[in-house]
């Protein structure tokens, strides 16, 4: 790619100025049939130091009105915090929303090709960080993102000229830094790695764009053909339909809802001693996680009055309040639904050493946007793969992942609706909405099984939490998490 | 993916044979639908020997009309005369019309794994003919193909247990063959060749599907779940727009039709001179190029009346009829345009050692299909890039590839359409639509020329020949074609 590139001929200067007015208008013009089509444009400016990607979105930026872009400018190497999280969050929290521009000032390659030139990846871990990638780029397609990758390229002698000039001037000297020097100085190596990640991720939904840099105005014209090209082509799309992929994780086998026998009951005794021995250790092994810093993820989805709340209450009260949070899942602001579906649980993610309980999850894709149609069929068709991706890269990363339903019958359900009805300072639990959820249970459990079948994964499999009897819904749930909290300290121990 | 391939749980007896009639019935609707939508659908089937390809292909089969489908079977090893032409065409001449099914029994990949696994394939060799691949596929996914790929896989003792059984009966040991034992003693390297071929084929828009073999009816069932998702994921998209690739290959740099002097001349007696010696030359080259299996493409664009015919009249001429043939390009017939619009020209391919000359060519895709309309916008957008890539694989595979442009000036048309329409033996030359093309000259002349400057790549470059005298075009044409062929001649030569 970059090896035999090939320059086009850089026009005139006249007919590059013609031609760049042109661009520039014509860029200004897409902006409001973005908004209006709801397009959401990620630009990546990738390339060497000095290589003038800072310029370029300068005067790219000129031609849109502030409310509609945003500029994300990431240093190659992430701030401790940062590191506290999946390499690829501090990205992904920066997502554009639909209708509008996100520029990235150097993204994921940087951060990757970095490590490689430095030495401070492995190739084990390289080809698992570029599988990530083009992993959510390719979920990022497939939901409508426009993705257009710029690599800005100039030669060894080029880049060592305006480095010079740069140190040369008292007021630009600061800009140059060693990693500067030392890029030039190892410039046919970083080529090397530069090529083999651009080979790598170079793929049919977003191609990469090599713009030779060689000159700033011709920069900016090679830039904005490109994206005006790319943003021509994606108003053309509406919903697409991309193909179903094979599932490639191993499934745990799981039972359907109908075969679970629901009688399971402990005694009120049985319960307070165990509840208070369990959330003993629980508090325990919170300190342990916290120093080994792995991060904790626990999912809760299940019918309405299940008892997810009282579930959730018995696991907290075990935890240190400055170690976890709580997050709540109602249907989207409109800001979260303006994004890729995941965006907002990648926005929620704890830190390592943290727990985050989610009191619903994602897994909503697949029921309620599901079952009224606020996705497409494919979408949601599609979900369950992006699913079990999103939750590998999270077990990939050191995380314990824990999926509860918490399960109780349709009869069950009808008396603890009618007893909330009934029971003044419970009435504010129960809703109409609530009352026509549950005329769609069948549907529901014919769709909560199908989620159950195709997301019961071996590194985050679901757990049934059966739910008549509470109590025990409660010490089954707090055995669970004790467990696999417990496995992940001992083999972070052993290592 | 096939070393940590995840094999779904085969169901129980009965519940396999409900979701079997229940998928058969959905292939049976979908086949009126993909009619109605013009799909082309092609099915490609790879895998192990006696993974049960065949018998799944005769299953899935009976589910759709024979008016709605064909079975191409290919061998691994291509025939004596199928090895005259590249090594996509005996594939590419099967490609489905649109509404219609194509099974293929094995295809593309069994020629490049076999040539790895028999090392008779070096790993450049390899390398370009997965790029081939990744290429063409790419280009009929963006000109609306649904491709499914299955790859059918058995264990190494399954394989051995099929074999031993089929060659242990008297009437079925003639279907096992030395290669087959081959493969199954191989199997860990083979394994290691399909892997990494599936690994660089995996692509977004044509995934591979590894089918769990081990049984047949649930390799049916496999095999017609993904099949129907595949198709209903099409079925929801309309005239896609796909993303523009950046232009990768070397241009040679040409001047606009405005720019070019028309004011070139020869005289008759130099004319009668200069033409005896070329074509006395080119016939010579003629047997050299036979014998040293070079094969070459001579493609003809210019304006209405700018004197194509006689041009190539005065090539052909100088040839041995054996080894030529003209194709003269009208507008495509009904199952033509039911096709991939290249295919027409893959099919009229000349064998190695032969000429074949093109009077009109795929380059009516950015001239006519463009400017009446015949395509989408972002068809003849991307064609430039696909014509480029096209003739990059012709001349990979050794083609001499010669593109002219035969150009007069308006003016000049306008005396020759008088003159056509004022000589009686001449009249049948011109007709209305002539003159609305003439109409068109200004449109005309833009697109030629976008088009003349990004596909003239340094392996197949446009000439023009300047055509006021057709005397003066006719040897200038000569001319290039004696000096590229020599050219190829020597550089076979010198090897």
């Amino acid at each position: 790619m970059l090896k035999d590139f090939v320059k086009n001929p850089k026009p005139e200067k006249e007919e590059l100025g013609a031609r760049l007015r042109e661009e520039r208008e014509k860029l200004n013009g897409y902006q409001m049939r973005i908004k209006e089509a709801k397009l959401p444009v990620m630009v990546l400016f990738e390339g060497w130091g000095s290589a003038g990607k800072g310029s370029v979105i300068g005067k790219v930026i000129k031609n849109i009105d502030p409310r509609f872009f945003q500029v994300a400018t990431m240093d190659a190497e992430p701030t401790p915090e940062e590191k506290r999280f999946p390499f690829l969050y501090r990205y992904l929290v920066e997502l554009p929303e639909a209708g509008k521009f996100k520029f990235f000032d150097t993204c994921w390659m940087e951060e990757i090709t970095d490590g490689v030139c430095r030495k401070k990846l492995s190739p084990e871990e390289y080809e698992q960080k570029v599988d990530s990638i083009n992993t959510i780029e390719r979920q990022l397609c497939d939901n409508g993102y426009l993705i257009m990758k710029f690599f800005f390229h100039i030669s060894k002698k080029e880049q060592k000229k305006r480095l010079q000039a740069l140190a040369d001037d008292e007021n630009t000297k600061w800009r140059v830094s060693e990693e500067d020097w030392w890029e030039n100085k190892h410039y046919d190596d970083c080529m090397d790695v530069y090529e083999r990640y651009l080979k790598d991720t170079n793929r049919t939904a977003a191609p990469w764009y090599i713009i030779d840099a060689s000159d700033k105005k011709w920069a900016e014209l090679q830039v904005l053909t490109f994206l005006n090209q790319g943003i021509d082509t994606a108003l053309k799309n509406h919903s697409l339909a991309m193909p179903i992929r094979q599932n490639i994780f191993q499934l745990k086998k799981r039972p359907l809802l109908a075969e679970i026998p629901l009688d399971k009951t402990v005694t009120d005794e049985e319960y307070k001693k165990e509840l208070k021995e369990l959330q003993a250790q629980l508090r325990q092994l919170h300190n342990e996680l916290y120093r080994k810093k792995i991060p904790v993820i626990i999912a809760y989805e299940g019918w309405d009055a299940a008892g997810k709340g009282g579930n959730i209450k018995r696991i907290a009260e075990a935890l240190d309040p400055r170690g976890y949070i709580v997050n709540p899942i109602a249907s989207p602001e409109p800001h979260e639904k303006a994004r890729f579906y995941l965006w907002r649980f990648w926005n929620r993610l704890p830190k390592t050493g943290h727990i985050a309980i989610f009191d619903r999850t994602w897994y909503g894709r697949v029921m309620v946007e599901r079952l009224e149609s606020f996705c497409s069929e494919n979408d949601w068709q599609r979900a369950y793969n992006e699913m079990n991706e999103f939750e590998k890269e999270l077990t990939d990363w050191g995380a314990v992942v824990i999926k509860f339903w918490v399960h109780i019958d349709k009869d069950t359900q009808l008396a603890r609706f009618t007893d909330r009805q009934n029971t003044p300072e419970k009435q504010w639990k129960i809703t109409d909405e609530d009352w026509r959820n549950r005329e769609k249970w069948d549907v529901y459990e014919s769709a909560i099984n199908e989620m159950i079948q195709k997301t019961s994964t071996a590194y985050a499999p679901w757990y049934i939490l059966e739910s008549v009897d509470k109590k025990y819904a409660r010490l089954k749930a707090l055995k669970i998490v004790i467990r696999e909290i417990k496995k992940a300290c001992d083999a972070k121990k052993t290592k």
